[in-house]
Protein backbone atom coordinates (compact mmCIF):
# COMPACT_ATOMS: atom_id res chain seq x y z
CA UNK A 1 0.00 0.00 0.00
CA UNK A 2 1.05 3.64 -0.49
CA UNK A 3 0.94 6.91 1.90
CA UNK A 4 -0.23 10.29 0.80
CA UNK A 5 0.55 13.83 1.73
CA UNK A 6 -0.60 17.00 0.91
CA UNK A 7 -0.72 21.17 1.49
CA UNK A 8 -3.56 23.29 0.79
CA UNK A 9 -2.65 27.06 1.95
CA UNK A 10 -4.29 30.18 2.03
CA UNK A 11 -0.29 31.33 0.82
CA UNK A 12 2.68 29.88 -0.73
CA UNK A 13 4.30 27.41 1.90
CA UNK A 14 7.06 25.29 1.58
CA UNK A 15 6.92 21.30 2.55
CA UNK A 16 10.85 20.95 3.02
CA UNK A 17 9.61 20.07 6.68
CA UNK A 18 6.49 17.82 5.85
CA UNK A 19 8.39 16.34 3.12
CA UNK A 20 11.57 15.12 5.83
CA UNK A 21 9.36 13.02 7.26
CA UNK A 22 6.99 11.87 4.91
CA UNK A 23 10.13 10.54 2.77
CA UNK A 24 11.92 8.81 5.78
CA UNK A 25 8.48 6.33 4.96
CA UNK A 26 9.91 5.57 1.77
CA UNK A 27 12.40 3.11 2.41
CA UNK A 28 13.71 4.21 6.28
CA UNK A 29 11.07 4.00 8.74
CA UNK A 30 8.42 2.34 5.99
CA UNK A 31 8.12 0.12 3.55
CA UNK A 32 7.18 2.31 0.81
CA UNK A 33 10.45 2.23 -1.53
CA UNK A 34 9.02 1.65 -4.67
CA UNK A 35 9.50 5.20 -5.91
CA UNK A 36 7.56 9.10 -5.22
CA UNK A 37 6.13 11.88 -6.57
CA UNK A 38 5.50 15.47 -5.87
CA UNK A 39 2.92 17.81 -7.87
CA UNK A 40 3.13 21.65 -6.78
CA UNK A 41 0.01 23.50 -8.21
CA UNK A 42 1.12 27.02 -9.69
CA UNK A 43 -2.31 29.13 -10.72
CA UNK A 44 -3.92 26.76 -14.12
CA UNK A 45 -0.05 24.77 -14.20
CA UNK A 46 1.42 21.88 -12.17
CA UNK A 47 4.70 21.04 -11.86
CA UNK A 48 4.83 17.28 -11.12
CA UNK A 49 8.67 15.44 -9.83
CA UNK A 50 8.54 11.86 -9.40
CA UNK A 51 11.05 9.25 -9.15
CA UNK A 52 11.06 5.13 -9.01
CA UNK A 53 13.71 5.57 -6.82
CA UNK A 54 13.15 5.27 -2.93
CA UNK A 55 12.21 8.37 -1.62
CA UNK A 56 14.52 7.58 1.28
CA UNK A 57 17.56 7.94 -1.01
CA UNK A 58 16.79 9.20 -4.18
CA UNK A 59 18.90 12.26 -5.24
CA UNK A 60 15.61 14.10 -6.71
CA UNK A 61 14.15 13.60 -2.98
CA UNK A 62 17.26 14.72 -1.08
CA UNK A 63 16.72 18.47 -3.88
CA UNK A 64 12.86 18.40 -2.87
CA UNK A 65 13.75 18.44 0.65
CA UNK A 66 17.06 20.97 0.73
CA UNK A 67 15.34 23.53 -1.97
CA UNK A 68 11.45 24.46 -1.02
CA UNK A 69 8.83 25.08 -3.90
CA UNK A 70 6.65 27.52 -2.46
CA UNK A 71 2.64 25.98 -3.75
CA UNK A 72 -0.80 26.45 -2.51
CA UNK A 73 -1.80 23.22 -2.87
CA UNK A 74 1.29 20.28 -3.37
CA UNK A 75 0.21 16.79 -3.39
CA UNK A 76 2.80 13.97 -2.43
CA UNK A 77 2.58 10.12 -2.94
CA UNK A 78 5.28 7.00 -2.21
CA UNK A 79 4.52 4.07 -3.44
CA UNK A 80 4.49 0.36 -2.42
CA UNK A 81 3.73 -1.79 -5.78
CA UNK A 82 0.60 -3.56 -5.28
CA UNK A 83 -0.25 -3.27 -9.02
CA UNK A 84 2.44 -2.61 -11.89
CA UNK A 85 6.29 -2.72 -11.53
CA UNK A 86 8.16 -0.37 -10.58
CA UNK A 87 8.74 2.26 -12.80
CA UNK A 88 8.33 6.11 -14.03
CA UNK A 89 4.82 5.18 -15.73
CA UNK A 90 3.56 3.99 -12.07
CA UNK A 91 4.90 6.65 -9.79
CA UNK A 92 2.16 9.08 -8.45
CA UNK A 93 1.15 11.71 -8.70
CA UNK A 94 -0.77 11.38 -12.03
CA UNK A 95 -0.88 14.49 -13.89
CA UNK A 96 -3.89 15.58 -16.70
CA UNK A 97 -5.14 18.65 -18.20
CA UNK A 98 -8.91 19.51 -18.33
CA UNK A 99 -10.73 22.79 -19.22
CA UNK A 100 -6.91 24.44 -19.40
CA UNK A 101 -5.95 23.10 -15.79
CA UNK A 102 -3.36 20.74 -14.81
CA UNK A 103 -5.28 18.12 -12.00
CA UNK A 104 -3.12 16.36 -9.69
CA UNK A 105 -4.13 13.09 -8.34
CA UNK A 106 -2.58 10.26 -5.52
CA UNK A 107 -4.20 7.23 -4.59
CA UNK A 108 -3.32 4.81 -1.56
CA UNK A 109 -5.18 1.78 -2.11
CA UNK A 110 -5.97 -1.34 -4.18
CA UNK A 111 -9.11 -1.85 -6.52
CA UNK A 112 -10.10 -5.11 -7.48
CA UNK A 113 -11.76 -5.83 -10.53
CA UNK A 114 -11.83 -1.96 -11.49
CA UNK A 115 -11.47 -1.88 -15.35
CA UNK A 116 -14.31 0.95 -16.68
CA UNK A 117 -14.97 1.31 -20.29
CA UNK A 118 -12.50 4.55 -21.02
CA UNK A 119 -13.84 6.59 -24.00
CA UNK A 120 -10.20 7.76 -25.28
CA UNK A 121 -10.35 11.57 -23.39
CA UNK A 122 -8.07 9.83 -20.80
CA UNK A 123 -5.60 6.42 -21.34
CA UNK A 124 -3.54 5.13 -18.85
CA UNK A 125 0.15 5.73 -19.07
CA UNK A 126 1.17 3.12 -17.03
CA UNK A 127 -0.40 -0.08 -15.25
CA UNK A 128 -1.54 1.03 -12.04
CA UNK A 129 -5.20 0.46 -10.73
CA UNK A 130 -4.76 4.21 -9.96
CA UNK A 131 -4.57 5.82 -12.98
CA UNK A 132 -7.08 4.12 -14.58
CA UNK A 133 -9.29 5.59 -11.90
CA UNK A 134 -8.41 8.96 -12.08
CA UNK A 135 -8.81 8.86 -16.20
CA UNK A 136 -12.64 7.52 -15.63
CA UNK A 137 -13.01 10.44 -12.76
CA UNK A 138 -11.77 12.73 -15.29
CA UNK A 139 -14.03 11.07 -18.30
CA UNK A 140 -16.66 11.57 -16.34
CA UNK A 141 -16.58 14.83 -14.96
CA UNK A 142 -15.89 15.66 -18.29
CA UNK A 143 -18.83 14.47 -20.24
CA UNK A 144 -20.99 15.91 -17.13
CA UNK A 145 -19.59 19.62 -17.05
CA UNK A 146 -19.30 19.98 -20.77
CA UNK A 147 -19.16 23.88 -21.55
CA UNK A 148 -17.09 25.33 -18.80
CA UNK A 149 -14.85 24.18 -15.36
CA UNK A 150 -17.52 24.51 -12.35
CA UNK A 151 -16.21 25.50 -9.15
CA UNK A 152 -15.97 23.57 -6.27
CA UNK A 153 -19.35 24.01 -5.26
CA UNK A 154 -20.26 21.67 -8.16
CA UNK A 155 -17.59 19.75 -8.64
CA UNK A 156 -17.63 18.34 -4.51
CA UNK A 157 -20.72 16.47 -4.71
CA UNK A 158 -19.78 15.29 -8.53
CA UNK A 159 -16.43 13.77 -6.86
CA UNK A 160 -18.37 12.46 -4.22
CA UNK A 161 -20.27 10.28 -6.17
CA UNK A 162 -17.57 9.38 -8.43
CA UNK A 163 -15.32 8.12 -5.07
CA UNK A 164 -18.55 6.31 -4.24
CA UNK A 165 -18.96 4.29 -7.48
CA UNK A 166 -15.43 3.12 -7.03
CA UNK A 167 -14.67 2.37 -3.44
CA UNK A 168 -16.68 -0.94 -3.53
CA UNK A 169 -13.79 -2.07 -5.36
CA UNK A 170 -11.06 -1.84 -2.49
CA UNK A 171 -9.47 0.47 -0.62
CA UNK A 172 -9.92 4.04 -2.25
CA UNK A 173 -8.13 6.93 -0.11
CA UNK A 174 -7.46 9.68 -2.62
CA UNK A 175 -5.82 13.31 -3.30
CA UNK A 176 -7.62 15.06 -6.20
CA UNK A 177 -6.34 19.27 -6.92
CA UNK A 178 -6.42 21.49 -10.22
CA UNK A 179 -4.98 23.83 -7.83
CA UNK A 180 -7.99 26.34 -6.75
CA UNK A 181 -9.58 23.22 -4.20
CA UNK A 182 -8.15 19.92 -2.85
CA UNK A 183 -9.94 17.47 -2.94
CA UNK A 184 -9.25 14.18 0.14
CA UNK A 185 -11.35 11.26 -0.08
CA UNK A 186 -10.89 9.06 2.89
CA UNK A 187 -12.86 5.30 2.36
CA UNK A 188 -10.45 3.44 5.03
CA UNK A 189 -7.67 5.80 6.24
CA UNK A 190 -6.35 9.11 5.99
CA UNK A 191 -6.55 12.35 8.63
CA UNK A 192 -6.00 15.77 8.67
CA UNK A 193 -5.07 18.93 10.70
CA UNK A 194 -5.27 22.46 10.10
CA UNK A 195 -2.89 25.02 11.55
CA UNK A 196 -3.55 28.36 11.93
CA UNK A 197 -2.57 31.40 14.31
CA UNK A 198 -1.22 31.05 16.67
CA UNK A 199 1.82 28.72 15.70
CA UNK A 200 3.20 26.21 18.00
CA UNK A 201 6.17 23.79 17.15
CA UNK A 202 5.95 20.87 14.96
CA UNK A 203 7.47 17.24 15.92
CA UNK A 204 7.92 14.80 13.01
CA UNK A 205 6.62 11.11 13.95
CA UNK A 206 9.81 9.74 11.36
CA UNK A 207 12.70 12.43 12.32
CA UNK A 208 14.22 13.79 15.37
CA UNK A 209 13.33 17.05 14.14
CA UNK A 210 11.25 20.10 15.39
CA UNK A 211 10.03 23.41 13.96
CA UNK A 212 9.11 26.51 15.40
CA UNK A 213 5.92 27.06 12.85
CA UNK A 214 5.79 30.71 14.37
CA UNK A 215 8.75 30.98 12.52
CA UNK A 216 8.18 30.76 9.23
CA UNK A 217 4.52 31.64 9.34
CA UNK A 218 2.51 35.07 10.04
CA UNK A 219 -0.69 35.94 12.47
CA UNK A 220 -2.31 35.56 8.12
CA UNK A 221 -1.29 32.11 7.29
CA UNK A 222 -3.32 29.09 7.57
CA UNK A 223 -2.87 25.97 6.11
CA UNK A 224 -4.34 22.05 6.19
CA UNK A 225 -2.46 19.20 5.83
CA UNK A 226 -3.66 15.65 5.02
CA UNK A 227 -1.76 12.48 5.44
CA UNK A 228 -2.22 8.71 5.76
CA UNK A 229 -0.34 8.65 8.88
CA UNK A 230 -0.13 11.45 11.31
CA UNK A 231 3.24 13.02 10.58
CA UNK A 232 3.51 15.04 13.43
CA UNK A 233 3.65 13.66 16.97
CA UNK A 234 2.31 16.94 19.29
CA UNK A 235 -0.46 17.64 16.82
CA UNK A 236 -4.15 17.24 16.72
CA UNK A 237 -4.55 15.17 13.50
CA UNK A 238 -8.04 14.02 12.98
CA UNK A 239 -9.37 11.06 11.13
CA UNK A 240 -11.63 10.90 8.35
CA UNK A 241 -14.96 9.29 8.58
CA UNK A 242 -15.07 6.54 6.68
CA UNK A 243 -16.03 7.69 3.11
CA UNK A 244 -15.42 11.49 3.82
CA UNK A 245 -14.50 13.60 1.37
CA UNK A 246 -13.22 16.76 2.34
CA UNK A 247 -12.62 19.72 0.38
CA UNK A 248 -10.05 22.72 1.39
CA UNK A 249 -9.90 25.73 -0.14
CA UNK A 250 -7.46 28.89 0.96
CA UNK A 251 -6.42 26.25 4.00
CA UNK A 252 -9.46 26.23 5.10
CA UNK A 253 -12.57 23.04 4.68
CA UNK A 254 -14.79 24.59 2.04
CA UNK A 255 -17.08 21.41 2.54
CA UNK A 256 -17.51 17.77 3.06
CA UNK A 257 -19.88 14.99 2.57
CA UNK A 258 -19.95 11.74 4.49
CA UNK A 259 -22.12 8.47 2.99
CA UNK A 260 -25.63 8.54 4.22
CA UNK A 261 -24.71 5.06 5.50
CA UNK A 262 -21.89 6.54 7.58
CA UNK A 263 -24.01 10.49 8.88
CA UNK A 264 -26.80 7.86 10.61
CA UNK A 265 -24.16 6.90 12.84
CA UNK A 266 -21.81 9.90 13.28
CA UNK A 267 -23.26 13.63 12.15
CA UNK A 268 -26.72 13.59 10.49
CA UNK A 269 -26.49 17.32 8.58
CA UNK A 270 -23.48 16.40 7.05
CA UNK A 271 -24.04 15.39 3.46
CA UNK A 272 -23.95 17.68 0.54
CA UNK A 273 -24.06 20.34 2.87
CA UNK A 274 -21.41 23.34 2.99
CA UNK A 275 -19.78 23.06 5.85
CA UNK B 1 12.90 33.78 -29.38
CA UNK B 2 13.64 30.70 -27.93
CA UNK B 3 16.29 27.88 -28.38
CA UNK B 4 15.62 23.93 -28.96
CA UNK B 5 17.84 21.00 -27.51
CA UNK B 6 16.87 17.59 -28.49
CA UNK B 7 18.85 13.97 -28.21
CA UNK B 8 17.11 10.74 -29.81
CA UNK B 9 19.57 7.68 -28.84
CA UNK B 10 19.85 3.86 -29.60
CA UNK B 11 20.65 3.73 -25.88
CA UNK B 12 19.80 5.59 -22.61
CA UNK B 13 21.95 8.47 -22.71
CA UNK B 14 22.55 11.30 -20.37
CA UNK B 15 22.35 15.34 -21.33
CA UNK B 16 24.85 16.71 -19.11
CA UNK B 17 27.18 17.93 -21.21
CA UNK B 18 24.92 19.41 -24.07
CA UNK B 19 22.79 20.96 -21.30
CA UNK B 20 25.79 22.84 -19.83
CA UNK B 21 26.56 24.34 -23.08
CA UNK B 22 23.29 24.97 -23.87
CA UNK B 23 21.82 26.06 -20.58
CA UNK B 24 24.64 28.97 -20.76
CA UNK B 25 22.42 30.31 -23.19
CA UNK B 26 19.68 30.91 -20.60
CA UNK B 27 21.48 34.08 -19.18
CA UNK B 28 24.73 34.09 -19.23
CA UNK B 29 25.98 33.65 -23.15
CA UNK B 30 22.72 34.01 -24.37
CA UNK B 31 19.42 36.04 -23.41
CA UNK B 32 17.17 33.38 -23.20
CA UNK B 33 16.13 34.02 -19.37
CA UNK B 34 12.96 33.45 -19.05
CA UNK B 35 12.88 29.52 -18.17
CA UNK B 36 13.62 26.22 -19.44
CA UNK B 37 12.47 22.90 -19.33
CA UNK B 38 13.64 19.21 -20.13
CA UNK B 39 11.48 16.55 -21.02
CA UNK B 40 12.98 12.93 -20.48
CA UNK B 41 10.90 10.34 -22.15
CA UNK B 42 11.15 7.00 -20.42
CA UNK B 43 9.05 4.05 -22.49
CA UNK B 44 5.06 5.61 -22.81
CA UNK B 45 6.09 8.03 -19.70
CA UNK B 46 7.93 11.43 -20.00
CA UNK B 47 9.28 13.14 -16.42
CA UNK B 48 9.19 16.64 -17.31
CA UNK B 49 11.34 19.19 -15.54
CA UNK B 50 10.62 23.22 -15.81
CA UNK B 51 11.29 26.14 -13.72
CA UNK B 52 10.31 30.17 -14.89
CA UNK B 53 14.28 31.04 -13.61
CA UNK B 54 16.64 31.57 -15.74
CA UNK B 55 18.72 28.24 -16.79
CA UNK B 56 22.00 29.70 -16.51
CA UNK B 57 21.32 30.50 -12.40
CA UNK B 58 18.03 28.19 -11.39
CA UNK B 59 19.03 25.89 -8.73
CA UNK B 60 17.00 22.90 -10.91
CA UNK B 61 18.82 23.89 -13.81
CA UNK B 62 21.90 23.10 -11.55
CA UNK B 63 20.77 19.83 -10.00
CA UNK B 64 20.10 18.79 -14.05
CA UNK B 65 23.56 19.74 -14.94
CA UNK B 66 24.96 17.68 -12.37
CA UNK B 67 22.99 14.50 -11.95
CA UNK B 68 22.29 12.66 -14.63
CA UNK B 69 19.15 11.11 -16.19
CA UNK B 70 19.17 8.41 -18.85
CA UNK B 71 17.13 8.32 -21.64
CA UNK B 72 16.79 7.82 -25.09
CA UNK B 73 15.00 10.82 -25.87
CA UNK B 74 14.82 14.18 -24.14
CA UNK B 75 14.15 16.97 -25.55
CA UNK B 76 14.97 20.87 -23.81
CA UNK B 77 13.74 24.31 -24.25
CA UNK B 78 15.23 27.60 -23.07
CA UNK B 79 12.74 30.48 -23.28
CA UNK B 80 12.86 34.34 -24.40
CA UNK B 81 9.24 35.39 -23.60
CA UNK B 82 7.44 36.59 -27.11
CA UNK B 83 3.61 35.96 -25.82
CA UNK B 84 2.09 35.34 -22.21
CA UNK B 85 4.38 36.51 -19.54
CA UNK B 86 7.40 34.42 -17.36
CA UNK B 87 5.44 32.15 -15.68
CA UNK B 88 5.50 28.00 -15.05
CA UNK B 89 2.51 27.47 -17.35
CA UNK B 90 4.44 28.90 -20.32
CA UNK B 91 7.53 27.06 -20.12
CA UNK B 92 8.54 24.59 -22.87
CA UNK B 93 8.31 21.49 -23.41
CA UNK B 94 4.42 21.02 -23.11
CA UNK B 95 3.04 17.46 -22.41
CA UNK B 96 -0.04 16.06 -22.95
CA UNK B 97 -1.47 11.97 -23.46
CA UNK B 98 -2.70 10.48 -26.29
CA UNK B 99 -3.40 6.57 -26.73
CA UNK B 100 -1.60 6.19 -23.07
CA UNK B 101 1.93 7.86 -23.79
CA UNK B 102 2.65 10.84 -22.86
CA UNK B 103 3.69 13.56 -26.09
CA UNK B 104 6.40 16.21 -25.21
CA UNK B 105 6.47 19.39 -27.41
CA UNK B 106 8.83 22.50 -27.27
CA UNK B 107 8.33 25.37 -29.98
CA UNK B 108 10.87 27.92 -31.12
CA UNK B 109 9.36 31.22 -32.98
CA UNK B 110 6.08 33.28 -32.82
CA UNK B 111 2.86 32.63 -34.72
CA UNK B 112 0.58 35.43 -35.30
CA UNK B 113 -2.96 35.35 -36.07
CA UNK B 114 -2.56 31.58 -34.89
CA UNK B 115 -6.00 30.96 -33.12
CA UNK B 116 -7.73 27.50 -34.30
CA UNK B 117 -10.82 26.14 -32.99
CA UNK B 118 -10.51 23.44 -30.18
CA UNK B 119 -12.70 20.97 -29.99
CA UNK B 120 -12.07 20.81 -26.07
CA UNK B 121 -9.47 17.21 -26.39
CA UNK B 122 -6.40 19.49 -25.37
CA UNK B 123 -6.74 22.90 -24.14
CA UNK B 124 -3.83 25.17 -23.29
CA UNK B 125 -2.60 25.84 -19.77
CA UNK B 126 -0.51 28.47 -20.12
CA UNK B 127 -1.15 31.56 -22.79
CA UNK B 128 1.66 30.82 -25.46
CA UNK B 129 1.36 30.48 -29.15
CA UNK B 130 3.09 27.36 -28.67
CA UNK B 131 1.11 25.50 -26.62
CA UNK B 132 -1.78 26.35 -28.49
CA UNK B 133 -0.10 24.97 -31.45
CA UNK B 134 0.55 22.00 -29.64
CA UNK B 135 -3.31 21.32 -28.69
CA UNK B 136 -4.01 21.88 -31.97
CA UNK B 137 -1.96 19.48 -33.81
CA UNK B 138 -2.69 16.62 -31.14
CA UNK B 139 -6.15 17.13 -31.56
CA UNK B 140 -5.81 16.85 -35.42
CA UNK B 141 -4.31 13.62 -35.24
CA UNK B 142 -6.47 12.32 -32.55
CA UNK B 143 -9.46 13.11 -35.35
CA UNK B 144 -7.33 11.57 -37.82
CA UNK B 145 -6.00 8.51 -36.17
CA UNK B 146 -9.04 7.46 -33.85
CA UNK B 147 -8.64 4.00 -33.41
CA UNK B 148 -4.82 3.01 -32.26
CA UNK B 149 -1.72 5.07 -32.32
CA UNK B 150 -0.55 4.53 -35.69
CA UNK B 151 3.79 4.22 -35.87
CA UNK B 152 6.03 7.09 -37.35
CA UNK B 153 6.00 5.89 -40.84
CA UNK B 154 2.20 7.25 -40.63
CA UNK B 155 2.25 9.60 -38.14
CA UNK B 156 5.17 11.75 -40.13
CA UNK B 157 3.24 12.74 -43.11
CA UNK B 158 0.47 13.54 -40.94
CA UNK B 159 2.83 15.96 -38.70
CA UNK B 160 4.84 17.25 -42.11
CA UNK B 161 1.08 18.22 -43.04
CA UNK B 162 -0.12 20.14 -40.10
CA UNK B 163 3.19 21.40 -39.70
CA UNK B 164 2.74 23.02 -42.95
CA UNK B 165 -0.75 24.05 -42.31
CA UNK B 166 0.80 26.47 -39.29
CA UNK B 167 4.12 27.69 -40.73
CA UNK B 168 2.74 30.49 -42.92
CA UNK B 169 1.62 32.08 -39.21
CA UNK B 170 5.23 33.02 -38.68
CA UNK B 171 8.53 31.10 -37.48
CA UNK B 172 7.36 27.74 -36.56
CA UNK B 173 10.53 25.19 -35.53
CA UNK B 174 9.46 22.49 -33.04
CA UNK B 175 10.69 19.13 -31.49
CA UNK B 176 7.71 16.61 -31.10
CA UNK B 177 8.20 13.02 -29.29
CA UNK B 178 6.26 10.38 -27.97
CA UNK B 179 9.03 8.58 -26.60
CA UNK B 180 9.77 5.60 -29.75
CA UNK B 181 10.16 8.59 -32.58
CA UNK B 182 11.74 12.30 -32.49
CA UNK B 183 10.07 14.27 -35.24
CA UNK B 184 11.94 18.02 -35.81
CA UNK B 185 10.82 20.68 -37.69
CA UNK B 186 13.10 23.46 -39.11
CA UNK B 187 11.07 26.02 -40.64
CA UNK B 188 13.65 28.77 -40.65
CA UNK B 189 16.53 27.56 -38.65
CA UNK B 190 17.62 24.03 -36.81
CA UNK B 191 20.51 21.82 -36.92
CA UNK B 192 21.65 18.63 -36.29
CA UNK B 193 24.03 15.95 -35.97
CA UNK B 194 24.80 12.24 -35.57
CA UNK B 195 27.33 10.55 -33.61
CA UNK B 196 28.38 6.78 -33.62
CA UNK B 197 31.60 5.27 -33.62
CA UNK B 198 34.18 6.02 -34.00
CA UNK B 199 33.52 8.70 -31.33
CA UNK B 200 35.55 11.61 -31.31
CA UNK B 201 35.85 14.58 -29.02
CA UNK B 202 33.22 17.48 -28.50
CA UNK B 203 33.71 21.34 -27.51
CA UNK B 204 31.44 23.17 -26.17
CA UNK B 205 30.52 26.53 -27.94
CA UNK B 206 29.36 28.38 -24.78
CA UNK B 207 31.55 26.95 -22.11
CA UNK B 208 35.43 26.04 -22.54
CA UNK B 209 34.35 22.33 -21.73
CA UNK B 210 35.62 19.13 -23.97
CA UNK B 211 34.11 16.18 -23.83
CA UNK B 212 35.81 12.64 -25.03
CA UNK B 213 33.19 10.86 -26.25
CA UNK B 214 34.69 7.90 -26.87
CA UNK B 215 35.22 7.32 -22.76
CA UNK B 216 31.51 7.70 -22.78
CA UNK B 217 30.07 5.84 -25.14
CA UNK B 218 30.44 2.23 -26.89
CA UNK B 219 31.03 1.23 -29.91
CA UNK B 220 27.00 0.11 -30.65
CA UNK B 221 26.05 3.54 -29.40
CA UNK B 222 24.79 6.09 -31.59
CA UNK B 223 22.86 9.34 -31.14
CA UNK B 224 20.98 12.41 -33.03
CA UNK B 225 21.30 15.64 -31.58
CA UNK B 226 19.10 18.63 -32.77
CA UNK B 227 19.35 22.53 -31.63
CA UNK B 228 19.20 26.13 -32.78
CA UNK B 229 22.21 26.62 -32.85
CA UNK B 230 25.11 23.93 -33.12
CA UNK B 231 26.28 23.28 -29.13
CA UNK B 232 29.96 22.02 -30.21
CA UNK B 233 31.99 24.35 -32.39
CA UNK B 234 33.98 20.64 -33.42
CA UNK B 235 31.53 18.43 -35.23
CA UNK B 236 29.72 18.89 -38.25
CA UNK B 237 26.53 20.50 -37.60
CA UNK B 238 23.74 19.60 -40.44
CA UNK B 239 21.15 23.09 -41.15
CA UNK B 240 17.89 21.30 -42.01
CA UNK B 241 16.33 22.52 -45.37
CA UNK B 242 13.24 25.07 -45.00
CA UNK B 243 10.21 23.66 -43.96
CA UNK B 244 11.79 20.23 -43.83
CA UNK B 245 10.53 17.72 -41.06
CA UNK B 246 13.23 14.96 -40.18
CA UNK B 247 11.74 12.14 -38.29
CA UNK B 248 14.39 10.19 -36.06
CA UNK B 249 14.56 6.67 -34.68
CA UNK B 250 17.03 4.94 -32.72
CA UNK B 251 19.29 7.59 -32.94
CA UNK B 252 18.99 7.48 -36.56
CA UNK B 253 17.36 9.33 -39.58
CA UNK B 254 14.37 6.88 -40.03
CA UNK B 255 12.31 9.50 -42.71
CA UNK B 256 12.53 13.36 -43.70
CA UNK B 257 10.01 15.32 -45.89
CA UNK B 258 11.11 18.69 -47.40
CA UNK B 259 8.06 20.58 -49.19
CA UNK B 260 7.69 20.81 -52.55
CA UNK B 261 8.91 24.15 -53.44
CA UNK B 262 11.88 23.93 -51.37
CA UNK B 263 12.52 20.11 -53.12
CA UNK B 264 12.41 21.94 -56.53
CA UNK B 265 15.30 23.83 -55.43
CA UNK B 266 17.14 21.30 -53.46
CA UNK B 267 16.86 17.62 -53.95
CA UNK B 268 13.79 16.13 -55.35
CA UNK B 269 13.01 12.51 -54.99
CA UNK B 270 12.91 13.04 -51.03
CA UNK B 271 9.49 13.93 -50.20
CA UNK B 272 7.49 11.53 -48.33
CA UNK B 273 10.15 8.89 -48.81
CA UNK B 274 11.79 6.70 -46.39
CA UNK B 275 15.35 8.14 -45.81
Amino acid sequence: MCQLFALNSLAPAAVTFAFTGFSARGGATGEHADGFGLAFHDGQACRRFVDPAPACDSVLAQFLRTHPIHARTVLAHIRKATQGPVQLANCHPFVREWQGREWSFAHNGDLKDFHPRLDGSYRPVGQTDSERAFCWMLQKLRRRFRRALPDWTRLGPAIAELAEAIAPHGKFNFLLSDGRALYAYGATRLFWLQRRHPFGTAHLVDHDLTLDLATTNGPDDRMVLVATEPLTRNEAWQPFAPGELRVFVDGEEAWRHVPAAVTGRLQPGLVMQPA
